[in-house]
């Protein structure tokens, strides 16, 4: 009776005296409830609080929640890191305390049923209600993965996503506009200017995204409208802004994005590849999963195929490593030549005339799981075309504007879960990827949602983050007679330039001799 | 093409060199229509910022809302005072450019039908879903008065709610507590503690008041359980804070704070006066409206009254000034004698014995607005003897805490709707107020709604309230033994220790000669 101080003053006071914290913020939601917590711990609590607020690093720490009693050894500290793929969403399951990631998740983007690729979102955004839907659904699959990485802990009682206290976000600037509900589509109309590339720092009930209400979610930050979070934070996982090397960094997913550079110096393009490689926009493209032929070998003499398919099944289609392949066979094999055209000449079944022109039968109806015939069709080996000169053009616009020669490049770091599978050689021989030697290649998984993870545990990630956004120079192609020239010359396998692939012209002279 | 800032940076780029603001917070809300309106006005904007947080001082600014087009003679700025009364809910509408009100509304707390005083509201709040009812009643009342204040606004386009940018609130504890959803149970409980006298900086969408969704509410801060946001409030708007004379600030309300002080030094307590002068607790007592006897006369030969009622209308029955008057009247007559018991031995029907034991009646039930008679009884005696014993009591406590006697004040101001009516001589005269020439008496009227709306409008006067709260010291009277001792010595009319009230003892005298 004799100390009138309220609840509020008494937590502070001991924040302040056992923790050195002057000032904290806090929500109306938590303040409801600190009353009850604080008598039912008898005034022994347990604070949790993000210290360091993203957007001002210097600003007070914000309280999070609140358990009755003092928790001597921490238990568990949750967090999530997760990556908005235009096609793929993954979430990393985190304990803070020791770092470690307890469970990875990835499922498709539910809003992949309202378009492929980037602009066919942006397009269904602007329809009525369009954008609240993508809003919903790609909220949906993140609950999802959340709900499903948390099963995945063995945890008494069991762990539910509203135990997880923070959590990072990265993506193109398409898919974190559509995340946070902000229209995107000024990143489609000239001159594409995004409305946010750094957002603010919000909390997971602003969003919607279902973490522990209060728990903050950290959006990395984007350079432009088509180089988004996922690509610095492709940056930072990948060790480009640190290393001496000149590097060359490319995420080819639904988009193309590339990075060149070092830790002096960092210029970025987006390259509008398109998702061919992906298996969308070949008529029996895939994803890799199983039943997709995954690698391809043509017989140089009667031009049948042999081809390993994933899950060794009956092949139900051909995923972005086995049209590279494939590709490369054709062509080597001369069933198309360097512009891509169908050889009629040969004495082959497989070469025939189909409903789309000219096509090749990768393998008939009676060997696939679904009793069709998967072939590749003019029409298909266009579409792989433009989205390998796209990228090959990225490159070339990339070092031509800083001045150096490609072949400067001492290592060339691939992420995106597609460069997993895809196999250099290949890539060479198609002019998808420069001619360098192959140990100078890197494939590093998905360095998307690693920088996110790496953000989630070290404030140190995330200023070097903000850092390398604020660095990266970036150059729109579509301003950039450059790029269509490249672009153009990029257009044949591996490109009207064959001095740029010594390799893949001695290949070929080997095959003609 | 060239420039691919994002809207974001260019709008803080323009904060940044038009108005020197470096950092600037704004909601998830906001940043989704920002794009849109960035264009609507061909990139001319004109923002607006609330640039002083409650809690953090030096903390960045935060946008509110964003106009396309340059408005050079900036519009109307609507800001609303909030006073949360138990009974009364008042809203003052406030153009910011001019610091002129321009509409005053008020009506009853809805929550009124779930309790009449703060503890039958803690108590509701404590039933299952009580705590939701009492916040969305409470939220329901002062939406509805803003709305009604807009209509008052002669403006084209009409003005609504939503045009509202900001908004100070202020109330007693407990009503801070339930229009936040805080559950208030502990302001009950010994040793009545409160979950937060100083609220955080919350948004109007945070607690579901219908201005604009990023207004401001900046909710003033109490100093205890029993003196709230309203008393603060008061002291700022009735200058106690900033006066050299030894001053009493009183306001009667339904629950009965003082304060008694000067710029020196401030001490305040909370005497539970209870609502018999609002007219609850007392047969036929109602609140100060059409049909209420507001003031009353008894004739010394025969007993029988004259009054005035509200609206000269037959009276319903009697408010809080009236029942002062009744009260003194019918000492000074002789009906009832010090001790509130009633004379049986004067020969008129208006004094007898009624369902509830001795009774004055008032008005006959032919002369009413219902028909009924209008008495008062023993019971109604007691309550207000309570009553007023309290609220002198804590007069008495609080200098007597100070160690200076009573009749060293030198002003007396009195907030509080309930103020407006009484007569000073009257209140006195049974012990209410302390025996003071009457000219040392002043009547502010609502000094807390007054006081939120200096704080709206002064960041200066909102510094004031701060140190106010923190300079005020609080006496807990049920903690203090005094407390009872002069509340028991309190409960004569006008005291047990007569020469406290020389005026009256004269009176008496005269009567008695």
């Amino acid at each position: 009776m004799s100390d009138q101080t309220d609840d509020w003053t008494r937590l502070t006071t001991g924040l302040r005296q056992q923790a050195g914290i002057e000032d904290v913020k806090v929500s109306l939601g938590l303040l409801q409830r600190i009353g009850q917590v604080l008598r039912a711990g008898n005034w022994d609590v347990t604070a949790i609080l993000d210290m360091h607020s993203w957007e001002q690093p210097q600003g007070p720490p914000r309280l999070i929640d609140l358990h009755p009693g003092k928790e001597m050894i921490p238990p568990p500290l949750w967090a999530a890191a997760i990556d908005i793929g235009t096609t793929t969403v993954t979430v990393w399951l985190v304990d803070l305390i020791t770092g470690k990631v307890e469970a990875q998740t990835a499922q498709y983007n539910q809003q992949i049923s309202r378009g492929e690729d980037v602009v066919s979102r942006i397009i269904f955004a602007g329809k009525d209600g369009g954008g609240e839907n993508l809003r919903q659904l790609v909220l949906a699959t993140i609950n999802e993965l959340l709900g499903t990485a948390c099963k995945r802990i063995k945890a008494d009682p069991p762990l539910v996503s509203t135990d997880i206290l923070k959590a990072t976000m990265v993506g193109n600037s398409t898919m974190m506009h559509l995340a946070l509900g902000i229209p995107p589509e000024n990143i489609r109309l000239l001159p594409f200017i995004t409305t946010a590339n750094q957002m603010p720092q919000l909390t997971a009930h602003e969003i919607g995204i279902n973490i522990h209400p209060d728990g903050t979610i950290d959006c990395l930050p984007g350079v432009a409208s088509y180089v988004g979070a996922d690509i610095t934070a492709g940056v930072l996982s990948s060790g480009l802004n640190d290393t001496e090397q000149v590097t060359l960094f490319m995420d080819i997913g639904t988009n193309g994005e590339i990075v060149l550079g070092s830790r002096e110096w960092l210029v970025t393009c987006a390259c509008s590849a398109g998702p061919a490689f992906e298996g969308a926009g070949v008529g029996d493209g895939m994803r890799a999963t199983k039943g997709a032929i995954e690698d391809i070998w043509i017989n140089d003499a009667n031009l049948e195929p042999t081809f390993r398919v994933i899950g060794n099944v009956k092949p139900r289609g051909i995923c972005g490593s086995g049209l590279i392949a494939l590709l490369a066979e054709m062509f080597l094999t001369g069933v198309i030549d360097k512009a891509g055209n169908f050889n009629s000449n040969h004495k082959t079944s497989r070469i025939r005339q189909g409903e789309h022109g000219w096509e090749y039968a990768i393998c008939f109806g009676a060997d696939t799981g679904h009793g069709e015939d998967i072939v590749i069709t003019h029409v298909d080996v266009d579409n792989l075309l433009r989205a390998k000169a796209a990228v090959y053009a990225g490159f070339t616009v990339l070092a031509e504007s800083v001045g150096i020669p490609l072949d400067w490049v001492e290592q060339v770091l691939i992420g995106g879960s597609f460069g997993k599978y895809i196999n250099v050689e290949k890539a060479i021989e198609i002019g998808l990827l420069p001619d360098l030697p192959w140990d100078k290649f890197q494939f590093l998984g998905n360095t998307a949602v690693r920088g996110a993870y790496l953000a989630l545990l070290d404030r140190g990630a995330r200023s070097q983050v903000k850092e390398i956004a604020s660095r990266m120079t970036y150059i729109e192609l579509s301003a950039d007679n450059k790029f269509y020239d490249a672009f153009i010359s990029a257009l044949f396998l591996p490109h009207t330039d064959l001095s740029r692939f010594p390799s893949v012209e001695a290949a070929i002279t080997n095959e003609q001799e």
